[in-house]
């Protein structure tokens, strides 16, 4: 999906909305339990009940991982469910990765050709070399780690770069901006540090932002909105925990759905107040 | 596997050698690929062959997940096989993960447990709660990214840290040693940087380095030894491509095995000279 696409989502859904299905079998309704494959088929009920609220589906591959190769096939079945039935859903692979080129090159292919998802979450520790191989695919993106919504983002990301005037992260942003553009490269940035959205936009006015941590990690979204809004809109807001985890009766993904549903509604208003 | 068992072997193998498992469906021999699992078949022959010389095989995930479903089956495989045939190797999942902590914990699950690899790769970026989550499993190990072996590690690592005489991964490395102990916690260290071995050796004298880049990167073995080596050795110096795929004849099994006793010996060599 390219950027022209993806803000014409927004314009149409009146959301920004990113649902994380950090999909944990031991927190999905016990009577999943009885399928073949219950974390496709809780994703699979999610991902129905959300898709009219949502612009985008980020997976988190770590909740994957941890089942083995029965989670991978997960992974693939509710990628391959996505592009059929919901196919102008925008999918992030969350999986943190970033490596010498040869290897990037690997995990690029691995999420944007096998497994078909649009964009992947990147560690920018190991320098441009480590970010490029995933830019070369067209309409593909990198979501690139600035400033995390962990209390530990501090240890490192915050800390000021001798002879400049910014701090890690900030140099982050001001060098990674140029090895791609805003049709294929966005940040990731904690919805926990919404006071500083407002300096990195004066860095990176125009990159769209995937924004953690609103709900269950105590992020605010109209905050975010004031701050990180730009004026194609400019945000993915994720939410995972307190979307997919919002009920654990029979009839969760309804409640998931009306969750989701609360958020689109605010962000309708967000998105009115700013004239889109 | 720990610490005090880990120096064992390399003082029984006399060895310090880490064979890097990076399997490439393109680069392996042809006939394997009438095999029903090539990748599989390639490291089985690989690992027999080469373990009288080696201490521990790292697995780079992204060649795995390259391949989907069959990559991970490939991996699972893979080490359920070094597990029962080779269960003095160390094995090391390079794997680049690290995220919130309830996420870096499901990675930990995965690796440790789920796949029982003895050690993961883990990069820094998020600080100390994305990192700690992997330190609390017994007789397992975190190998943090300090100072990479690619030529962009100077975009960020070497950056000079404000009020401070160190740079961002001598910062990485003053901190993070806090966070476990040399039980629990190794640093990758690039063999192409074998000149700052000496002052990262002033900040960490006893932990293990996981060093790559010897061979195909271009690092220089008897460097990494003279100013990385401790007292009880304190390395795992990884060849990935110089030994796996020196020969693609039926016979590269030999030849990956004459390569890696041709290391082996060179290794012999230089603790002797150290007086291990």
């Amino acid at each position: 999906m390219n950027y022209n696409q993806l803000v014409q989502q927004i314009t149409k859904k009146r959301s920004f909305l990113c649902v994380g299905l950090d999909t944990d079998i031991t927190k999905i309704p016990d009577f999943l339990l009885l399928t073949d494959d219950p974390i496709f088929e809780f994703n699979k009920r999610i991902i129905d009940a959300t898709a009219p609220y949502t612009i985008a589906l980020k997976l988190n591959t770590a909740f994957y991982e941890a089942n083995g190769v029965k989670g991978w096939v997960s992974f693939e079945k509710t990628i391959n469910y996505i592009r059929l039935i919901h196919s102008s859903l925008f999918i992030i692979a969350d999986a943190k990765r970033g490596d010498i080129g040869n290897t990037s090159k690997m995990y690029a292919r691995a999420f944007y050709e096998k497994m078909s998802c649009d964009a992947i979450t990147v560690a920018p520790y190991m320098g441009k070399d480590s970010v490029t191989p995933f830019l070369e695919f067209v309409d593909k993106w990198v979501i690139l780690l600035a400033l995390t919504s962990n209390d530990s983002a501090t240890d490192f990301q915050t800390l000021e770069i001798k002879n400049s005037e910014s701090t890690l992260f900030e140099t982050v942003l001001e060098k990674s901006q140029k090895w791609g553009s805003i049709n294929n490269l966005m940040y990731v940035v904690g919805a926990t540090q919404a006071s500083q959205l407002k300096k990195i936009r004066e860095i990176i006015p125009d990159h769209f932002l995937l924004v953690p941590g609103v709900g269950a990690q105590g992020g605010d979204l109209v905050e975010v909105a004031q701050y990180g809004m730009n004026n194609t809109c400019g945000l993915l807001v994720n939410s995972s925990r307190a979307i997919i985890y919002a009920d654990k009766s029979k009839d969760f993904d309804k409640v998931a759905a009306s969750k989701a549903k609360e958020m689109q509604h605010q962000m309708a208003s967000l998105l009115k107040l700013k004239g889109l």
